[in-house]
C-alpha cells in the first residue's frame, strides 16, 4: 500500500458551490503532504476555482463530470437519470480503487442510495448508518443512525453499536462506553425496538451502559449513542435548531434599545466567539459507515474550513483502516 | 357559576419542597382577586411555609394530606399505594367539583395514570397527551405529546391536533396552523405512523399545513406541532440539553484565562438578561390534555415564578373553558 491517501472530491455540490470545495482542496494539499486529491466536477468550473498551484499540482487531478445531483432530486431520480454525475464517479472512484474514499456536500438521500448500489454493504452489516461526531462537555459524542433508516430492527442497532464504537475507537476514545437512546434511562422506558436492543446489547461482550436520556447525552453520559434514523434525526435537528435559537436570542437583546445597542459593542468578541465555537463546520463530516468504501458528507452549508474537517476525517477513517477494523469486531461478535 | 376560580396545589411535589409552591399560591391570591386556591399537603409543613396572610386568607384552605408520591415511584405504586397522596387528593378534589383545577410539580408518570383514573378522559379522546408552550422566534408553539404516549395510533395523532389548537385559540392563537412533526417536510419521509396521520389531517378540516422539521419548530412554522409521546420527549429533552449546553460553552469561554475572566464582569449582565429570557421557569407548566379535568404539571425544579406560571395557566384554562371547547370541536369533527 503506498503512503498516499487518495480522496475524491465531489467538488460540484454543497450550497456554496464548488468554491468552497476546491479551495479547501487545495488548502489540504498544502498542508498535508500525504494527500492526493481527485477533483470530480465540472472540469472548467473547477479550474476556474484553482488559484496558483505550487509543487502541490502533482497531486491533485480533475475527473470531468457532466452531470450535478440536485437537492430536490429524489435518491432514485439521482441513481436513473445521474449516472454521470459528480457524486456518482465519485463513489465508483472509491469503488475501482482509484480513490480510498470520497467527500460530497451533495443531497445526502442521494449519496447513501448511490453508495449502497455502487459500494454495496460490508459484509454482515444489514443497513448503513449516518454518524457524526456530536461536541459535549467532555469531548465527542459518536451518535448513529441520524437518518438513513427511519425504521430500525434491534440488530441494526447492535450494528450500529458495534460501528459507532469502531468510529470512537479510531478516534482515540479506548474502550468506548456504548448507550441506546431512550426517553428515560429506566428498563421498562421506550419503544419496543429500543427495549428489545437493550436485551441484545446488555447480552453482547460490548461495553454497553443501558439507556440514555438526550439531555445527558451533551453531559457525555456515553461516548456511542445509538438510535434508529427518525429519533436520531429528530435529535439532531432539534439541536440545530436550538442553538440557532439561543443565538438568535442573543443577538436580538442587542436591539431592545440605545443603550443594549452600545453594550452589544462591548460585548461583540465574547459573540463572535461563541458563535466561532458553536460553528457547525468545525465539527463537519458525517460518515456514511456501514458501506464497503469510506464516504463521507459534508455538510450542505460547508464552507472552506467545514470542506477541510471533511477531507480530514477521510484522512483518517483510511489511514486507521475503518472498515477493516469493523469487519473485525463484528465477525468476532458473530463468532 | 361562581366568578371565582378554584385550583387545587399539590404543595408537597417538586424539587424544591412545599416553600415554592405555598410562597407563589400566596403571591398568586394577592395579585388575582377571582382566586381560590387549597393547598394540599402536610398541613404543618404548609402551614409553616405561610407568610404573614392580610384579606387573602379568606380564600385559601389547607386540605391535609399525609402521604407524598416521590419521585421514584412508578405510577402503578403511586396508584396503589399513594391513595392519601398530596397529589391523589388534589386530583380528586377536580373531581368532585371542589376545585376547577389542578396544578402538581410532582412525578409526571404518577400525575397522568392519577387523573386516568380519577378523573378518566373526555368522552370521544382516546388518549391524554403532555402539551407545553414551546417559545419561538415568533411567540409561542403549542407541542404535543411530550411523553404520556411512547406509541400512537394516527387517530391519537390527530385527536392531539385537535386539543392542541383548543390550547392555541384559548392562548389567543386564532386559527391555529397545525403541523405534525417528521424528519422531513416530503410527503414521502417518516415513519408510517406520521405517514398515515399525515393522510387524516389532511382530510380533516382543522386548519393542517403538512410536516415540519424539528429546526423549524424555533421559526414558528406553526403554532400546534404533534407528534407520538416517544418523539416529543426525545425531541424536549434535546432541547433543554441543547440550550444547557450552549449556555455552558459561553460560561466556560470566561474561564480560559484572566483576560476572559476580567471580560467576564463586562459581559455579566448581558448573560444574566439571556439566563433569565431562557428560564424555563417563564414558560412553565405543561397541560396533562385529554383528561375530563384540568390537570397542570408544573416543572419538578419549579421556583417560585414557575409555580406562579404554572397557576396562571390552570387558571386560563378554567376561565377559558378549555376541555368544553375540545369536546365541542371533537364531537363537530365525529359528525
Amino acid at each position: 500500500m503506498s503512503k498516499f491517501v487518495t480522496i475524491a472530491v465531489d467538488a460540484m455540490g454543497g450550497d456554496l458551490g464548488s468554491a468552497a470545495a476546491v479551495r479547501a482542496s487545495l488548502e489540504m494539499l498544502r498542508s498535508r503532504d500525504e494527500l492526493r486529491l481527485i477533483l470530480v466536477g465540472d472540469a472548467d468550473t473547477v479550474r476556474a476555482n484553482f488559484g496558483r498551484l505550487g509543487k502541490e499540482s502533482a497531486r491533485v487531478e480533475i475527473h470531468h463530470a457532466d452531470q450535478i445531483v440536485s437537492m430536490e432530486d429524489t435518491p432514485s431520480e439521482a441513481l436513473r437519470h445521474k449516472k454521470r454525475s459528480s457524486m456518482r464517479l465519485a463513489v465508483e472512484l472509491v469503488r475501482s480503487g482509484e480513490a480510498q474514499a470520497c467527500v460530497s456536500a451533495g443531497n445526502t438521500g442521494a449519496l447513501m442510495a448511490t453508495g449502497r448500489l455502487v459500494l454495496r454493504m460490508l459484509a454482515g452489516i444489514d443497513r448503513p448508518a449516518i454518524l457524526v461526531a456530536l461536541p459535549t462537555m467532555q469531548g465527542a459524542c459518536y451518535m448513529l443512525d441520524l437518518g438513513a433508516n427511519s425504521v430500525c430492527t434491534p440488530t441494526h442497532l447492535l450494528q450500529f453499536a458495534v460501528m459507532g464504537s469502531v468510529i470512537a475507537a479510531i478516534n482515540g476514545v479506548e474502550n468506548p462506553a456504548i448507550r441506546l437512546l431512550n426517553n428515560g434511562e429506566e428498563e421498562i422506558k421506550g419503544i419496543e425496538t429500543v427495549q428489545a436492543a437493550n436485551v441484545l446489547l446488555s447480552e453482547s461482550h460490548l461495553n454497553y451502559h443501558g439507556f440514555v436520556e438526550p439531555n445527558d447525552v451533551f453531559k457525555h453520559r456515553a461516548d456511542v449513542v445509538v438510535c434508529d434514523g427518525f429519533t436520531g434525526n429528530i435529535a439532531l435537528k432539534t439541536m440545530e435548531g436550538s442553538a440557532e435559537f439561543v443565538y438568535r436570542q442573543m443577538r436580538s437583546y442587542f436591539q431592545t434599545g440605545w443603550f443594549t445597542r452600545a453594550y452589544g459593542l462591548a460585548c461583540w468578541p465574547f459573540l463572535y466567539a461563541i458563535k466561532k465555537r458553536l460553528d457547525p463546520n468545525r465539527h463537519n463530516g458525517a460518515t456514511l459507515v456501514g458501506l464497503n468504501g469510506i464516504v463521507i458528507k459534508s455538510h450542505g452549508s460547508s464552507n472552506e474550513i467545514g470542506w477541510q474537517q471533511a477531507i480530514h476525517l477521510a484522512m483518517r477513517e483510511v489511514e486507521k483502516g475503518l472498515n477493516e477494523r469493523i469487519q473485525g469486531l463484528w465477525s468476532n461478535m458473530a463468532a
